[in-house]
């Protein structure tokens, strides 16, 4: 067995807290039986929980803190407020001093990557983080990023989101060489911004041995599993992401409405409600829960706030899996390539394109 | 009866063409009896189509070419082949000479665009064009623009958007003062790219009579009709589109293969089919076709190339709407305000804020 993977948990972030988060670790621990965890938060709230589960207590250390960073607060605000002191400080600090070596946190994205970012700061060669999250698709599960870290960004900075996505897709799904698609309004080679046409001919041009590069993926694209990884700056990311959301909300209210409203339907309901099951099963958003921030000295996974201890599950899963797998290791690789950057080499191939 | 709405069809659009677009036709005539036509294509085939309805053929006269733009032909290529002798570009061409009122195509949108554009000319005040749509939300239908005509652009072409989109909405919906909200990735006010919280501030701060700004919107916001019109550059607004559609059809797949599954889901599908109808109804991407291109001199409606003659039809309704309700007018009454441009006026109170 190698050494257990050691996970800091901001434990009072979310709109729950310690009570979503301490139990949705449990499901985790079970499921990786080699993780050990730093829960930093509130004593009373935490060993509270860990009174009703052994097992997560026999692999646990509490850190005490007052400080906790609210779902509310602004960026600068919880920089300034909870910097060296709160929860989720704490928890990305014990990755920073290599105590842990992933932090998960519930707590509000804006002020998680303030942090994290402040307290990490960016890989060599990366400018700018970004956040990446795995979308069920319809031939299995893809890597989208960015899902709103960073808006817009040149050609390297695409380039630099295709490196750390595909690491992140090799890591997830066991591929070789993951296919990675540029999200854009067409698939032609005429279609997006100068960045976006910039960035295909960058990625065509070097052939890196550890993505295949297969050119421009619509939005329709992503639900299709048109790519493995799907690069985007953040704005669209976001957009793209929210929209999907939306509608899946939207397709499932449909749904509801549709099946209670005969008897009928109500009787066929009841025939169905296996399938129904597993529909749900397969549209459940908590599945795709843990968004990966990329481009950090060190691994830090968010989890959405509103998320119940099964959702909360999935995000210390990725955290999980991103270390066993050694994200960082295959990002840098391929940053790093024969003593020199990718990214810098990525300059020079420029220069002979133009 | 006030005079009849003249719309001129390029009948060689979309992939199949005249047998699609005059039976899509004759549906919309059926449902706006104070329409007539001008159809532009291969003679044969346009007559073989109007023998079977005699009807339309009685409102409708036709012109004859040979040249029809192709579904793949480049912007470029489709001007340098089909200006003044594609159907296309007659069909538009009817609308710069005052003989039709609308144009509707379902050929391939760069061509039509550019087409469009180069006849028509942009509005005074107006430096680039938008493409509109209609999206079903869960309160209603809303306008969402642009959906991919423009890539980027500065608050002046936000608040020409919103401008537009609320002419459109007040035409389709019948709204004294919709609603209209910013696409962006947070509702907060720090959120999102300069030119898009400039563009807020204007519209704060200008207060148009014709629309109400509401502040920001998210992505998943959308389907939930948080605004009765939705605005953003094109790209992002292609991609928060393409990324719904893409999401509802793999919703449908998901159903699709749930209740065919096991004996009993397919007995509740049969108990259930009725409301399986209703569903199918709601979300049929049919009913929402027809992009209408905003800030030229004149109208033009893209329907979905692949769509069958309900589809068309509902495009051709879109068209038959905006010329009943005057969108033109309602356009540039908000842009020509009190005599000088309302986005000239913008311009002061940018000023005035900076």
């Amino acid at each position: 067995m190698p050494q257990k993977v050691r996970i800091a948990l901001d434990a009072m972030g979310g709109d729950i807290g310690a009570s979503v988060v301490i139990p949705g670790a449990v499901i985790s621990l079970n499921r990786h039986p080699d993780t050990e965890f730093l829960l930093y938060g509130d004593r009373t709230l935490i060993e509270a929980q860990l009174a009703a589960h052994p097992a997560m207590k026999a692999v646990s250390r509490v850190v005490h803190t007052d400080v906790a960073v609210a779902m509310h607060d602004k960026p600068s605000q919880a920089l300034r407020r909870g910097r060296k002191t709160s929860s989720m400080w704490l928890a990305i600090d014990a990755v920073k001093k290599g105590e842990a070596d992933v932090a998960v946190s519930a707590g509000n994205t804006g002020a998680l990557m303030a942090m994290a970012r402040f307290n990490l700061r960016t890989l060599p060669g990366i400018d700018r983080p970004a956040i990446a999250g795995v979308w069920p698709t319809m031939r299995g599960d893809s890597v989208v990023l960015d899902l709103g870290a960073t808006i817009g960004g040149d050609a390297h900075h695409l380039m630099a989101l295709a490196i750390m996505g595909s690491a992140m897709a090799r890591v997830l799904f066991g591929l070789e060489r993951p296919t990675v698609g540029l999200l854009n309004i067409g698939v032609e080679e005429i279609k997006g911004g100068e960045e976006i046409r910039e960035a295909a001919e960058l990625l065509r041009a070097m052939d890196l041995p550890q993505l295949e590069f297969i050119g421009f993926v619509e939005g329709d694209g992503i639900g299709k599993g048109a790519a493995d990884v799907i690069v985007s700056e953040g704005f669209s990311g976001n957009i793209a992401l929210k929209a999907a959301e939306g509608t899946a909300r939207q397709f499932a209210q449909y749904l509801r409405g549709a099946m209670s409203r005969t008897l009928l339907s109500r009787i066929g309901y009841l025939f169905a409600r296996g399938a129904f099951k597993a529909l749900r099963d397969k549209m459940d958003p908590r599945k795709s829960n843990g968004g990966v921030f990329l481009g950090l000295n060190g691994i830090v996974v968010k989890s959405h706030g509103g998320t119940d201890a099964e959702g909360f599950a999935y995000a210390v899963d990725v955290g999980y899996e991103m270390v066993r797998y050694d994200l960082l290791t295959k990002i840098n690789q391929t940053l790093n390539r024969h003593g020199h950057t990718t990214l810098a080499s990525a300059s020079a191939v420029q220069e002979a394109l133009s």
